[in-house]
């Protein structure tokens, strides 16, 4: 017997028009590629969003198309995510750091019908447009005046171009012969909305392949107190780019509750991030551990202090204990530890102190919130061993960490890879994430290691992560990681690799010896390499697969 | 085009699971019919609820049966709501408040297949045992021991029974030979969870039949931010009873976050509320205003203050202004305004400061936060004229309230009174709410009246809402009314109707005079009326209709 409530579809179009009806004057502000700060409303944003909608359709494109976007994070982006997948296409947003072969290939593999794309990446689509001939319109994100004249390269590295240009329009030349008048229409909230794939470090990269129904489900579960905990009261800054993962969903989740959005543009550096927190009054802001790195050392050189951030969400990788320290006791921001995947995206726990937390010492509750955290109802986790059997919620075990939930990817796009879960007795299929964790009693998880990163010396795990977040506190590291290398008596054994601070000395001693105490003696690394740079890949996580190729000849000290 | 993420059905089962698994042992406190306390967890709660639906299956209880609650709120109707609903029934919970002949005749309209019941509602059950043949099991909810014995009475008022002994199990006996072992089934989530009565003050009760899907989408929107703002940091005592619309859906919120359960039983007096909030810290409550004025009288007269409560939800009614100030000057507590029906879940909106109001002088937040409040995201809402034409959001043109959302009834149970919807142009539905109010440029809406009592004098609209809460705001009244008679010029003409507090002198005079400065001339009420108390409804609602009829004869000054 069905219920008798009101069957509407959870569509991603409700929720600008939600901002645009009950927020109408909310600003969503931007620093554009051009440099100048642009504002206007969420009526504005949906009345443009619409424009699009209708330009789209009007361009041919069709429901389940794929529509790519080469761009930062600012307000022709949000109407990209709103226009296209609100009309039934798909954003495919496409992560401008990977190199201009690999982009071409996602082109292809997604079978994109346009792109848009920021005069930033024209390079980019000089690079690519000779090799990607599903894309029908090539769409630069700026003023008529500003139209790029690009000619197709077919030998960059040389800088020989095929001689043939490129039909670029711009993107107000794009929408303005269309009207803002738009019903969005009524689909299955199953269908697709979004489009992102994994820069996945080995192999191809896989699309997950977002719905409609995983979006707003996701949208809310982030919102709330224990997760981002977002409100009208806000504004949300986000620094994590809305083409890693929808921006961790904050521009779904602003407009959802009203909060106030500012968009930073290409300037990720500390001095223009912290200016747009000064000048527009943001009370939160999202992003990885190396761009809060960046602000702290403005912050910190120039002797500055946040008057309005109280909040601050971290993830993509683990956040050093240090960073979450200093800006707790010296600025009173709040970091909030987060987990995620681009399969799940991405939110998947938050770490907050709870209810039977409040009366613990201080040092047990920072202990506490530099673990990954504990699940957003929607999502369900579980340690495994490699037989696929439950592991203790002890906060000791570790073990393949696996999840479930509506915002869970259940194949990737074109079932790429075959089934990728894994099923219980019951026939549920869970989602292997490939990390290592241990889970708590009270459900909070823990990021020991990546599987493939954790580095087994005589039968045990050696947790890699730990071992760099131990390293990174000491006052002459600038950026460490720990890599398992072959040892004849114990399978592999951990190196460190380190690069100094500018002008910092330390000897490899002084890091041995930094370890002392702080953790078993068996984990202390064998030797300490100094190096100039670590090898990060396209969102700024360490490239260990690259540091184990540098490091495949070295042989450790006996 | 699909995506491709995890097929899930969102049902309820699954927040109690949730909760079981990442809350295992945050506590449900419950005070019992019986006087004392009984504690246990999140963990025990799932394992009773799923002893209760093996119970409920093998007593031949089927999907889609309706099960009736008369019971206060407490950790065995918990297992009622987690138990029935996630074996795929239906828990109808019913107002014990209201005459028995009124539940017997909801419970033939139901078809209800079995009854709990709390011991304090053993007299109704006597009343309508020989009423209501569908009821195949009465269950009291009490230990064996305890089980009444009760005989059918077919002249209740003059205490003849039949002499039919009824059957009667405990709970405890109920589900104690059947295991704790069972797989939540999977099921669509259309499908029906609960079933709610309107206490319509005219007509026949009609029935709203909320399904999983409704229940969980409610319940996500009812713990965002700037809604209930609820999370694993509260201990929540829902004062609203879990049968009055789910206790506004505190019982599927506090599993979802992980907060404390704190359950009063019967025991609703000011003393009795106060003192669990103290001894069991509580964080947040909500309720009607009735409860609150005889919390903060018995507060006020013992010159207590709260040691943990930090804000409540009030609603049902309009919550006095003078109420609000007090909690917050006096006590800290912040006072949110919410507005809901059971034909919403019954979440609409609640009333929060947003960012572009921080900046306001005090006394205009003060003056906003009386307002009913925003919508939470999921729930729209219009003003229109009589002929449904959309009416301007400046906070000053009264209109009829419809709304729309994944929460709100679409039909009532059995399409009792056929379709209650209006359609717009593009045929999507509204359910007028029987409410007159203004919306404001920000979305801010206020009740101005129902639109049955709105008082309609010379073509211009008075609102009987705004001059009752003015007129509580003298230090001499208890309780105050307002409605609306006869007059031979104007149509109608407001009176007041007062209850004064024991011992408070005050004169016809001195209330009318009260108003100066207050409210325009012409809304100044004609006359006042002492009674020595006024007529509510089963949930404490003033009942307009009963003092229509008390005063039908009533004829003004001239």
């Amino acid at each position: 017997m069905h219920g008798q409530m009101m069957d509407m579809p959870l569509l991603i179009s409700s929720i600008i028009e939600h901002a645009a009806r009950h927020h109408s004057d909310t600003e969503i502000v931007s620093r554009r590629v051009e440099g100048d700060i642009h504002r206007y409303t969420y009526s504005d944003c949906n009345k443009r969003s619409k424009q699009l909608a209708n330009a789209l359709s009007a361009s041919g494109i069709k429901a389940g198309n794929r529509i790519a976007t080469l761009a930062w994070n600012g307000y022709r982006h949000m109407e990209l995510y709103y226009g296209v997948g609100g009309m039934g296409a798909v954003v495919h947003t496409i992560n401008p750091r990977l190199h201009p072969d690999q982009i071409a290939w996602i082109v292809n593999h997604a079978e994109d019908s346009a792109l848009f794309f920021d005069l930033s990446f024209a390079p980019i689509v000089q690079a690519i447009a000779d090799k990607c001939p599903t894309i029908k319109h090539w769409v630069a994100l700026c003023d008529a005046d500003k139209t790029p004249a690009i000619s197709a390269a077919n030998d960059l590295k040389n800088g020989l171009t095929t001689g043939v240009v490129i039909d670029i329009k711009s993107y107000e030349a794009f929408i303005a012969p269309h009207s803002a008048t738009y019903h969005w229409p009524e689909f299955d909230e199953r269908n697709a909305v979004a489009l992102c794939y994994t820069s996945g470090t080995t192999g191809n990269p896989k699309g997950v392949l977002y719905s409609h129904r995983s979006t707003l489900l996701h949208a809310y579960g982030s919102c709330l107190p224990d997760a981002m905990n977002v409100s009208a009261k806000d504004c949300i800054l986000p620094v994590v780019p809305m083409f890693h993962v929808n921006a961790w969903g904050l521009p779904y989740a602003g407009p959802l509750v009203g909060a106030k959005l500012v968009f930073p543009g290409p300037m990720l550096d500390g001095k223009s991030v912290y200016e747009l927190f000064e000048q527009e009054k943001v009370t939160f802001s999202a992003g990885v551990p190396t761009v809060w790195l960046g602000i702290l050392q403005y912050v910190g050189a120039n002797k500055l202090s946040f008057s309005t951030l109280k909040r601050t969400v971290v993830g993509g990788s683990a956040c050093p204990p240090s960073t979450i320290a200093t800006f707790r006791d010296q600025y009173g921001v709040e970091v909030v530890h987060a987990w995620g995947m681009t399969e799940m995206s991405p939110l998947g726990t938050l770490c907050k102190l709870q209810n039977k937390h409040l009366n613990l010492p201080v040092e047990q509750q920072q202990k506490l919130l530099e673990k990954q955290g504990h699940v957003i109802y929607g999502v369900d986790m579980k340690v495994v061993d490699d037989a696929g059997n439950d592991l203790p919620w002890d906060g000791k075990t570790y073990g393949n960490l696996l999840v479930r939930g509506p915002w869970v990817v259940k194949e990737y796009f074109k079932a790429d890879g075959g089934d990728p879960l894994q099923y219980n007795a019951q026939g549920q299929g869970w989602f292997p994430t490939g990390d290592v964790a241990t889970i708590d009693v009270d459900g909070y998880m823990q990021i020991t290691d990546r599987s493939k990163d954790v580095i087994k010396s005589g039968g045990e795990w050696i947790s890699t992560i730990d071992l760099e977040n131990l390293a990174v506190a000491h006052p002459a590291v600038a950026q460490a990681a720990v890599i398992g290398v072959a040892h004849p008596k114990w399978d592999e054994r951990p190196l460190l690799i380190v690069v100094k601070k500018p002008d910092a000395q330390v000897t490899r001693e002084e890091l041995l010896a930094f370890y002392d105490g702080k953790i078993a003696k068996w984990w202390l690394p064998d030797d300490v390499a100094f190096v100039e740079a670590i090898p990060l890949g396209a969102t700024g996580k360490i490239l260990k697969t690259k540091l184990r190729e540098m490091f495949r000849d070295y042989r450790l000290p006996t």
